[in-house]
């Protein structure tokens, strides 16, 4: 398999709507700039859809499973059992992305890319099994060069659903024991850090358990040179299957045109990976909130993103990105919905 | 008339509701504590709705306008017959508070206090008229005891309509050119401050703009004792009719139990009026988002609030509180659908 379509160019962004949607939000019946990150909203939307009045009614959620050889170091508040048991949860409707996509009317699908407790066949999950975990990295590399291509390739092929589905917002969300290990392992490769500010509590570590984490992630980058920012080698080297996945999800999503609402800090990761690899992914990037975990700040601050919440969350799954949707609906009704001062009657400034 | 239900006893919180509340989170398929504020919107909503999986699917909107002699100083970028112009764009759907609130299936009634160019009436507008406008307070007060009493009475009639029509939530928006200047004279009296933090930009003034606004609020604080903290002596030497309003619906709410969301800085304004006049009802606000608006800040942090969004938003109308409304009604989803851990299967920590 090649890797070239990683680096394809992303869709083009339309000057011109953009344009017209900044010139179209002055005419609306408020102050100008009234209505702020709102307005910001409505205007970079209608650049990458190709119109005056974008919408983003239709929402496609890919959450992207996968196990951790690292949980083998007692990384996690949680046994690894659960991301299996999750991807149940998730099936059946009851874990929290599943009651957010309800509630949005969002499409929501699962991708399961190997657990070591296999749940089989379930409705809206995708079985792309690539293997029952990775590999603890701590030890050797996460996974094979081949492994990343299909984790990659999954990630794209739920882009392509999204697009088929005519989505236009693509959330990805993710679930695995340990995957904050991984993901703060993967920012330290490609940022060049060590582990100290980038690795957090996760589900509910201590001080103790955080420490020790530290500790894992400085043994996994002890393996490697510390000045490589290679960023398909951090992932192969680090990296999860659903932080991959991922990866190939924005990087796909990106490309064919689709709007992208990053979560938490694992999705961050994900995200600062794909624009390592595609940088004019980072276009087509929304960020949906800070994280309580520590590193996310750093990683929002890398990319130069200004999420939309700070409510405190850190759960994954792709929960916060859900629950700033809303946010994103409301920009484009009124956007597209506000009387012009013409329309109105009512006198400018 | 007289004052004396302004300091009835507010709707008693059921504590027993909030701890099951609390306890129901804690079973719920996600880390304790990952939904962060999500989590405590749905603990503190149980215990004002005396249930334990509480819903704010029906929201009130009442957007209080009237107008200011004050106006008359030159201390808006925008000209006094805007506020009459936007009751007929709130009536006809086309503001943005129009646009949010049908997005949103939310009830919305506009209470017109009394305009300089009236528009008469129309469907959704309920006429409350006070006078066309408050005298200009830097020469004499803004309203007489009497004409304070019905302002007052109008918001707690709001009130009223709202848990008639079995409203979840209540949320009250303004519009009155020069409010930002009457707002900010109110804090400074409540708060024995100067206005110099206080007053900002409102619709759009520059520095020079801003800084005659300071020099007409010092004008009106120069002819009252600046140690005195009356809220509704205040109320009536610098308030407007909607600010009046708001603060007497603020009230009614809490004493009705209907939980309150505040907008921006006019409405935290006559919030903060309203808990000096019966502290209770602070137990019985959120707070929307911080506004860009100088001073907004402060008044929250007076208020001890800390507001769900900070997106830069300074247009009133209720518009702030309403974009934050679905965060609620996600938090209630989640609080009331998400699965058990026993329910799901799912191992715990």
């Amino acid at each position: 398999m090649s890797q070239d379509w990683l680096t394809e160019p992303c869709f083009a962004i339309d000057e011109a709507s953009r344009e017209r949607a900044l010139e179209h939000q002055s005419q609306l019946t408020k102050p100008p700039g009234s209505l702020g990150t709102l307005e910001a909203l409505a205007v970079r939307l209608a650049g990458m859809q190709h119109v005056v009045t974008p919408s983003v009614q239709s929402v496609w959620i890919s959450v992207f499973a996968g196990d951790h050889g690292v949980a083998a170091e007692g990384v996690s508040a949680f046994p690894q059992v659960v991301t299996g048991e999750m991807i149940r949860n998730f099936a059946n409707g009851g874990a929290a992305i599943s009651v957010l996509a309800r509630g949005l009317g969002a499409m929501l699908e699962v991708v399961n890319l190997g657990t070591v407790n296999d749940p089989g066949e379930l409705p809206n999950v995708r079985r792309a099994i690539i293997a029952p975990q990775t590999n603890n990295f701590c030890e050797r590399p996460a996974m094979s060069a081949m492994q990343l291509e299909l984790a990659l390739r999954a990630g794209a092929a739920s882009a392509q659903a999204a697009q088929d589905a005519g989505a236009k917002l693509f959330i990805g969300g993710e679930m695995g024991i340990a995957n904050t290990t991984s993901a703060a392992a993967l920012a330290c490769g490609l940022l060049g850090e060590t582990p100290g500010t980038l690795a957090g509590a996760g589900t509910g570590l201590d001080a103790k358990g955080i420490q020790h984490k530290v500790a894992v992630i400085e043994r996994a980058l002890a393996l490697y040179p510390s000045d490589d920012d290679d960023a398909l080698a951090w992932l192969s080297r680090v990296g999860g299957f659903e932080i991959a996945a991922l990866c190939g999800a924005y990087i796909s999503a990106a490309q064919r045109g689709i709007p992208i609402l990053v979560d938490g800090f694992i999705t961050t990761a994900a995200a600062l990976a794909a624009v390592r690899i595609n940088p004019s992914s980072r276009e087509w990037m929304f960020f949906a909130h800070r994280s309580r975990e520590r590193g996310h700040a750093r990683l929002l601050s890398v990319l130069e993103a200004d999420p939309l919440l700070d409510l405190g969350l850190r759960l994954g799954e792709g929960s916060g990105a859900a629950t700033a949707v809303p946010l994103m609906r409301l920009a484009c009704d009124l956007h597209s919905r506000m009387a012009t001062f013409a329309q109105a009657g009512v006198s400018g400034a």
